[in-house]
């Protein structure tokens, strides 16, 4: 533990001096670096692949989860998605030194903002190797030291990912020590991590409940918190009944393992009858788990074929990360948002509804970092919304809500230009 | 104690509840809530500066130091000038609900944030009784409730105030419960504060150094500290003498007891023989007792009448908050840089310079909240800046930085609206 300690806080200072340099280096530079990683990505498939079998394997062996298995698994066409995101995000303007809100103040002074990196960002994630590419590269483009702690299950897959972003890095002139890669997991260091105020300027978690927990409590810098993902979506009375179908069959199974697939419908009574044996047929060809209140139940009992389980309490307000759904008939709109105010996580809710006025109470009135009309949820994610890639999905509303990227890893100063003003 | 906990406890409950009718209040009630409280600062004049007298008298007698004597005070003209500032806040556009960075993805879903208010706002503060009510306006314009716990030395200039505020918002029809003033003055009620996660969203620490650490390390929720400013003013070669005169004196003696006030000059030495005795004169005249480093001690002692003391490794760095300032000699721009960073507190740092480059390099590499050019430290305020009034000035980085107003008390949230988009 003690040279695990010692060799942290060395990382620690060396990202703290990488940063300071960092905060200056050219946009070509910055672009070259994440060009670089997104080639060697490809070049270097066969090894990083390998290591993820060995990750793969042992923890296969060790009985985790299908959800955790999935989430582990790099294949060809996830790193060559991931290299992808590295070059969307080289190809996103560089969010540092942008001056904006400039504007000139009666006595002649003029004020603005100016884009600044943070310093180091620290990150504490479990299982998806494809986040070291990810915060990597944002990290670098926002001109930000990173100091990368993955977990044990993906160590070799996470040390090959980030050998390769190094090296990338090196070749394109970014100072040395930018990233930091922890490769000790032992679990005290995360204690150790979360001490490290005065050289980590920001800590981000990702991870399951008990991580974001731990950090969110413990650290002693500034946190991100968020990933926990408890979504609703809402089919309202007057919803269009394929898109309903659609929205939902896509928000639960097209990727059942991540924070913004879908965990519950809400369903109003009047389109109920209708819409849920609907939904219903084809979850159950997806092998969804349908667990239904009592209305639901009533409705859905007589159609052959289906997963039907009675739902209970803690279905409500339960993140499945699999091919699971609770499904509530709601007797209007005001139930709904009821529900969804007591139940969800404030990650990502949606309506399905034709009429305006339920669609604006719905976006208006639902607290939540991303509020949907008639699109699934699973669209909450930074690659999608167009901002290259993701640091992670906030939801608190301290600094940065929703999916991060690179302007939520910044800060400001203010410039003021004069001309001998002093203040009357 | 029991009772002060458990009536903190209600009014926190209390603060909350505003807060999710405050959240969806109109605009022209918020403003007619704020007008209100300007009308009655007016109004209310004898009241409210007889209880400021008995607070100012106790102080006086106790032996509180002129400077926080001065913070303390409230005058017919100070009163006036918060007014001013509440009108002003009243003048500026609401930020909530304002809907920016919104945009048509290639899929046709519509992206965007909304802005929505943080929740509830903690301010802890010390002596400044003004800051009741900038604080409480800023809140009421941003949606936010608050929870206003002042110090002991100005406990009846803050619950005259408050009770001011609170009837001006009670007759505009603002949600009962949003400006929620702390009548106890107990130590331990800061403690229970400080464990509100969950009911206080934001914690705003306004006042010495002792109190901000006090909060920063101690609070559940997060919080925005700052105050601490120890500003320098760099004279580069190439200043202009009578604009640096201007700048460092008014930067210096026009308010020495607050956080945007110079407490160092750095003076390049090809220009010290000429700068320093004329800034000396002037600061003279206004009493100004000058910690000079060896150089420039020996280019001022033989100007008559002057206050001067040999500086000792305490005077940089220090945050003086009276008519006292530390004069150093450099060699370079790149000293001065070196000084300010090792020394600053990250508030307030100016360079006084003709020269283009010299001011490019100052501008990008000082770390700091508002980096000036030939201007006065002195404008380092939310009411100069435009903003309307203050809630508290940030040091650190993450979520706000410098002035904060408004929009510093805003979050947002994504708002996403589709026509049956599903993600493939």
């Amino acid at each position: 533990m003690k040279s695990a300690a010692r060799e942290l806080e060395e990382k620690g200072k060396a990202a703290k001096a990488a940063s300071k340099k960092l905060a200056f280096l050219s946009t070509e530079v910055k672009n070259k670096a994440l060009l670089n990683i997104a080639d060697a990505l490809t070049a270097k498939k066969e090894e990083i692949l390998a290591a993820n079998k060995t990750d793969y394997e042992a923890a296969k062996a060790s009985g985790m989860s299908e959800a955790m298995l999935d989430r582990l698994l790099l294949t060809p066409s996830r790193l060559e998605a991931i290299a992808q995101d590295t070059r969307a995000v080289a190809a996103l303007p560089d969010p540092v030194g942008e001056v904006f809100d400039m504007r000139t103040l009666p006595n002649g002074l003029q004020i603005g903002k100016k884009r600044v990196p943070l310093g180091v960002i620290g990150a504490i994630y479990e299982s998806r190797p494809n986040v070291t590419i990810d915060i990597s590269s944002l990290c670098i483009k926002s001109g930000n030291a990173v100091i990368l702690r993955g977990g044990k299950e993906a160590i070799n897959s996470n040390k090959a990912l980030a050998n390769v972003a190094q090296e990338a890095c090196d070749r394109a002139g970014v100072p040395t020590g930018a990233i930091q890669f922890i490769e000790s997991t032992e679990r005290a260091l995360v204690n150790e991590m979360l001490k490290m105020k005065g050289i980590i300027d920001l800590m981000i978690p990702r991870g399951g409940a008990e991580l974001i927990k731990l950090v969110s409590e413990n650290a002693s810098m500034p946190v991100v918190a968020g990933g926990i993902g408890v979504c609703h979506t809402y089919v309202d009375k007057s919803a269009d009944i394929d898109k309903a179908v659609a929205i939902a069959y896509n928000a639960k199974v097209q990727r059942p393992t991540v924070c913004n697939a879908l965990d519950c419908i809400l369903v109003h009574k009047e389109i109920a009858p209708v819409y849920l044996p609907a939904i219903a047929k084809e979850w159950a060809k997806a092998g969804v788990e349908m667990h239904c209140d009592k209305r639901a139940m009533a409705i859905l009992k007589s159609v052959p074929s289906l997963k039907l389980v009675p739902a209970t309490d803690e279905d409500w307000g339960k993140e499945y990360l699999s091919l699971k759904a609770a499904i509530k008939v709601v007797g209007s709109l005001d139930e709904a948002l009821e529900h969804i105010e007591k139940y969800g996580s404030g990650h990502s809710e949606a309506i399905v509804t034709e009429d305006y006025s339920a669609a604006m109470r719905f976006l208006n009135e639902v607290d939540a970092a991303c509020v949907y009309v008639n699109a699934s949820t699973r669209f909450t994610d930074g690659g999608q919304f167009g901002l290259g890639a993701e640091i992670g999905i906030s939801t608190q509303k301290f600094h940065a809500r929703g999916p991060m990227a690179l302007k939520e890893l910044t800060s400001y100063k203010w410039i003021i230009l004069g001309s001998g003003q002093v203040r009357p």
